[in-house]
C-alpha cells in the first residue's frame, strides 16, 4: 500500500479520532469538508458524536454549528444529529435524522447558494471558523494535501479555521492526485481579479490544498468508504422528460442557436438528471464538455463513451459500483475529470461566461413559473437550493424538470402560487414535466401560465388550474400575474388538511 | 453650434420623424434607445404614436413589440401606449399609462433582470429585432455613432436589428464623447473570455457605438430634453434610513470587515437612495466608487465633493437641475463618469468579483426576508425588478431599503408571506426601514424573523406579526420557515376587500 502520510512533521501528528474530536468543544463553530456524499470526514465526526452524546449524558451542554460544503453523509450530519450535538447548520443538508430536527426547530438552519458559502464565510458573518475537520487522499512530502472526492469550501476552513484536523482516507484512490485545481486568486474584493477560466478543461489552479502546518492539531487515518447512494435505473417519468429535453436541444441545435456541441452542461443530481445523461448517449451531440457541480453515473458514461471531452465539477456524487469503477481507473480520467473549489464551480460570472445549460430540479413550481425548490408546504426544509441558484440564473438556458405529480398523484408539482419561491420565474426558461415542455423564454407570465397549464401539468390537476387561471383573470387585483388571495395557497392547505391537493 | 452629424454618407439619410417613423409596420419588434428617462429617441417614437392612431381610425390594426433598455419617457412608452400601439413591452416600464395597459392585460409585458436583456436578445428568444430606434448626440465622420445620456442595449440593438433609426439629438451635451466605454469582447458563448476590468474606472472598450451604415435606413434631428424628474428633498424616513445605513457601515470599517473607502456602492434610484448618497458626504468615508446601475444627483454631489472618484452606470437618472449642471460642465467628468452597456454594468460576474454594496427598494418583504420588488397585492406591475436582481444576488452585501408602510400606514411593507418573490430571502443581507435595521447576515429563517420583527416592522402591525409569528410556531407543517398557510395572505386580502392591512 502507498504511504499516504509523507510529510514527516505532520506524520508525527497522527493519533486517533478519539483525541482529535476532543479539541472540539460546545459552542465551536467546525468547517468540515463534504459535498454531496463524497469527501466528508468520518472517523473524527462520529468520535465526536460519542464524545457529545458521554457530555450530555454527564448533564452538560455540547452542540456545535457545521459548516460544510454541501450535504455529507451519516457519519457526519447523521450521528451528530442524533446525537443532538448541532446548534446551526450551513448550507445544505440531505440527511434524514439532520433535517427532522431541522424541521423541528431543533437546529437553525442557513439554506445559502453553494457558491457563496466561501465569500459568506470569509466576510466573517458566519462567525469565526474555530477547527475545520478536512478529509483528504494524501499528505505530499512538502505538506500540501491531496483533496479527496470533493473540494467544496475545503480552501477556505483551511485558511479560516484556526485549527485543523486532517483525516486521511485510505478509502480513497490514491490516484486523486492531479484531479484537483484549486484556484488561488480568488480573494476577498477590492483585489479580486477575473478569473482566467474560459473553457471548461483550463487548469487555472494547483493540484492540492494548502494549509499552515503550525495549525494542524491532528491527523487521522480512516478507511470508511463514501456515501455512494446505489444508482437507480431511469423510470418512465424521467425517460420521458429526458426525452422532451433532447428534442428541445436538438431543435435549438436546428435552428442555430446553440452549437453542434451544445454548451457546457450543468446538471442537478438524481433520477431525471440522470435519464438525460444516459439519453445523450445516443444524442447526435458531440465533443460536449460539462461544468458543474457534482459528476454522476450518467457523466462517467458520456466520457466514457467520448461524447464528453471534460466534466468539470468540486464533487463525485457517484453509485458505489461507478465510485469503484473510477476508483480503480483514476489515472486515466486525469484532465478529463477535473474538481474545483465549489466558489469556481459555481462562479455565477463562469456561469455566465460559459453559457452553460442548467437542468435542475424542484418541488413545486407555480404556473408563472416561479419555482420553490425547498420548502415542501412553504415551511418544510427538504436539502437546500444547492447550487441550482448559482446556475439557473445565469445559465445560457436553465432548464427545470419536474414529475407532474408527487405522492402518488395526491401534490402537484404545479400549483396556482408557489408557497416559496427561491427561482423567481424569470430564472425559469423551460419547465418539463413527463407531461410536456413549456418553453417559456421571451413569454410574458400570462403567456407563461397558458404554456405552462396546457403542457406540463397532470391531467388530474389540468381542470382545477385552467378553472382557477381563468377565475383569475376576472378577479385579480392587477393582471400582470393574476391571482386570487386567498386560494393562491388552497391547494397546499388541502394537502394539509385531507393529505391530497386533489378535491374529495 | 458645432456640427452634430459629421459623415457625409449619413448626412445624406436625414429626413423627417415621420418618414422615419413610416418604416416602422404592425407586428414589428423595434429595439429603442432609452435608460430611466435618459437617452431614448423623442421625435420618432411620437411620429410613430400619429402613424398608429391614424391606422387604427383607418380600422386597420396596429401595434408594435417594444425592447428598451429599461424604462424610457412619456414620448415614448407614453405615447405608444396612449396610441394602443404596443402588444409587448420589455424589459421595464415606469410610464402610468403603460402601466395601466400592462395591468389592464392588454399590453404583456416581459419583466426581466436588465443585465440578461442583450443576451436574451441575441440568443433570439426576444424574436427578431426589426428595426432600432437609437438616440445619440453626435455621428462621426467615420459613421461611429457618439451615445447620449444612456448606452442601456443600443450595442445589441444595433447589432441585430435589420434596420435602424438614428435620432441624433441637439438637447443632449455636445461634451459626451469621451464618457462612454462600449466592450465590444463580449459575444455569446462559447467564445467569451473573462471581461478584463477590474476596477470601477477601468476603460475597456470604445467610446462610441458602431453600426453597419448600410441599415441606417434614416437620420433624424432631434432637440426634446430628456425625462428628468424633479428632484425631491429627502423626507424623514429617507433621512433615517440614510442613518441606518451609514451607522453600519461605519460599524463593518470599524470591525475590518470592509476597506475604509467601502466596496463599489450600487444604488437604486429613487428618494431613499440619494438620501444615502447625500449623508456621505459627511461620512468618514474617502476615495469611495461606484459600480452601479443610474447615476443620479447624489452620485453627482459625491464626485463634485471629491469623495467619489468615479461612478460607473449605464445612464444618467438626474434632476433637470442636474441634467443642465453636468451637461454645462461634461467634459471635466470625463473619466470619472464613465456609462457602459448595461450588460456590462449589471454583469453578474463583474458585481461579484467587484464586491458591489447594493442598495434597492422593495415593494414588500416577508418576515423570512424574501422580497417583492415588482407586484402590488401580488399581481398588479409596478415597474419592473431592473437590475436589483442583478446587484442583490450577487453582492458583497446586499441592503434592501423601504419604509415601513406606504398609503398612509394602510400597507405594511413587512407581511406575513411575500405575494410575489423576485429576490429570495438568500439575497437580502441586511433590511432597513425608517424603524431600524436588521443584519440578517448568517441567521437562519426563524432568526431572521426575530430580527425582522423587531427591528423594522412598524409599531401599528408589530402586534399582528407577532401573533401570527408565534401561532405559526406551532402549527406550522414544518418550522425551518414556518407558515400558516391560510393566513399567508391575509394582510392583502385585508387590503383588497377593506383599503387597509390593519384589521378594522
Amino acid at each position: 500500500m502507498e504511504k499516504r502520510i509523507r510529510n514527516a512533521a505532520l506524520a508525527k501528528k497522527v493519533t486517533s479520532a478519539h483525541e482529535a474530536a476532543s479539541y472540539i468543544a460546545h459552542g465551536m463553530t467546525v468547517g468540515f469538508s463534504g459535498f454531496t456524499g463524497s469527501g466528508y470526514p468520518k472517523a473524527v465526526p462520529i468520535a465526536l458524536a460519542e464524545l457529545i452524546q458521554a457530555t450530555h449524558a454527564k448533564g452538560e451542554q455540547f452542540k456545535i454549528r457545521a459548516l460544510t460544503g454541501a450535504s455529507t453523509g451519516p457519519e457526519l450530519d447523521g450521528v451528530l444529529a442524533k446525537a443532538n450535538g448541532l446548534s446551526y447548520r450551513s448550507p445544505f443538508n440531505t440527511d434524514p435524522t439532520c433535517r427532522n430536527h431541522i424541521n423541528s426547530g431543533e437546529i437553525d438552519f442557513l439554506d445559502i447558494g453553494l457558491g457563496q458559502v466561501a465569500q459568506y464565510a470569509e466576510q466573517g458573518v458566519l462567525g469565526e471558523i474555530d477547527v475545520a475537520v478536512i478529509e483528504v487522499s494524501a499528505i505530499n512530502e512538502d505538506g500540501t494535501l491531496v483533496p479527496s472526492s470533493s473540494i467544496g469550501n475545503n480552501k477556505t476552513w483551511l485558511e479560516h479555521a484556526k485549527k485543523v484536523i486532517i483525516e486521511v482516507s485510505h478509502w480513497q484512490s490514491i490516484d486523486l492526485n492531479g484531479i484537483h485545481d484549486v484556484y488561488y486568486g480568488y480573494d476577498l474584493p477590492p483585489s479580486r481579479g477575473p478569473i482566467p477560466l474560459t473553457k471548461p478543461h483550463d487548469l487555472i489552479g494547483k493540484p492540492y490544498l494548502e494549509c499552515d502546518p503550525s495549525k494542524i492539531i491532528a491527523v487521522v487515518e480512516a478507511n470508511q468508504p463514501d456515501r455512494n447512494a446505489p444508482f437507480k435505473a431511469p423510470d418512465n417519468d424521467a425517460k420521458q422528460i429526458a426525452g422532451y429535453i433532447l428534442d428541445f436541444l436538438t431543435h435549438e441545435v436546428k435552428k442555430g442557436r446553440l452549437p453542434p456541441s451544445l454548451l457546457p452542461l450543468q446538471s442537478g443530481v438524481g433520477n431525471v438528471a440522470n435519464a438525460v445523461l444516459t439519453g445523450m448517449l445516443d444524442a447526435p451531440f458531440e465533443q460536449m464538455t460539462a461544468y458543474t457541480e457534482v459528476i454522476q453515473d450518467g457523466m462517467l458514461d458520456l466520457l466514457d463513451s467520448g461524447k464528453l471531452t471534460v466534466a468539470s465539477a468540486t464533487a463525485f456524487s457517484l453509485s458505489p459500483e461507478a465510485a469503484d469503477r473510477i476508483n480503480d481507473n483514476m489515472a486515466k480520467y486525469r484532465g478529463r475529470l477535473i474538481l474545483r473549489p465549489q466558489d469556481i464551480s459555481n462562479h455565477v460570472g463562469l456561469i455566465r461566461n460559459l453559457g452553460c445549460i442548467a437542468m435542475n430540479s424542484l418541488i413545486e413550481c407555480d404556473i408563472f413559473g416561479s419555482v420553490n425548490s425547498t420548502h415542501v408546504m412553504g415551511s418544510r426544509m427538504m436539502n437546500g437550493i444547492g447550487g441550482s441558484g448559482d446556475f439557473s440564473r445565469n445559465a445560457y438556458i436553465s432548464i427545470f424538470v419536474t414529475p407532474s405529480t408527487a405522492k402518488d398523484g395526491k401534490i402537484s408539482s404545479i400549483v396556482p402560487h408557489a408557497s416559496h419561491v427561491d427561482h423567481m420565474t424569470q430564472d425559469n426558461d423551460v419547465l418539463v414535466t413527463e407531461q410536456g415542455l413549456a418553453d417559456l423564454r421571451g413569454l410574458s407570465p400570462r403567456q407563461r401560465a397558458r404554456a405552462i397549464i396546457a403542457n406540463c401539468v397532470h391531467p388530474d390537476y389540468r381542470p382545477l388550474l385552467e378553472d382557477y387561471y381563468e377565475r383569475a383573470l376576472k378577479s385579480s387585483y392587477g393582471l400582470q400575474s393574476p391571482l386570487i388571495l386567498n386560494e393562491a395557497l388552497s391547494f397546499h392547505q388541502r394537502f394539509v388538511e385531507t393529505g391530497s391537493m386533489l378535491p374529495s
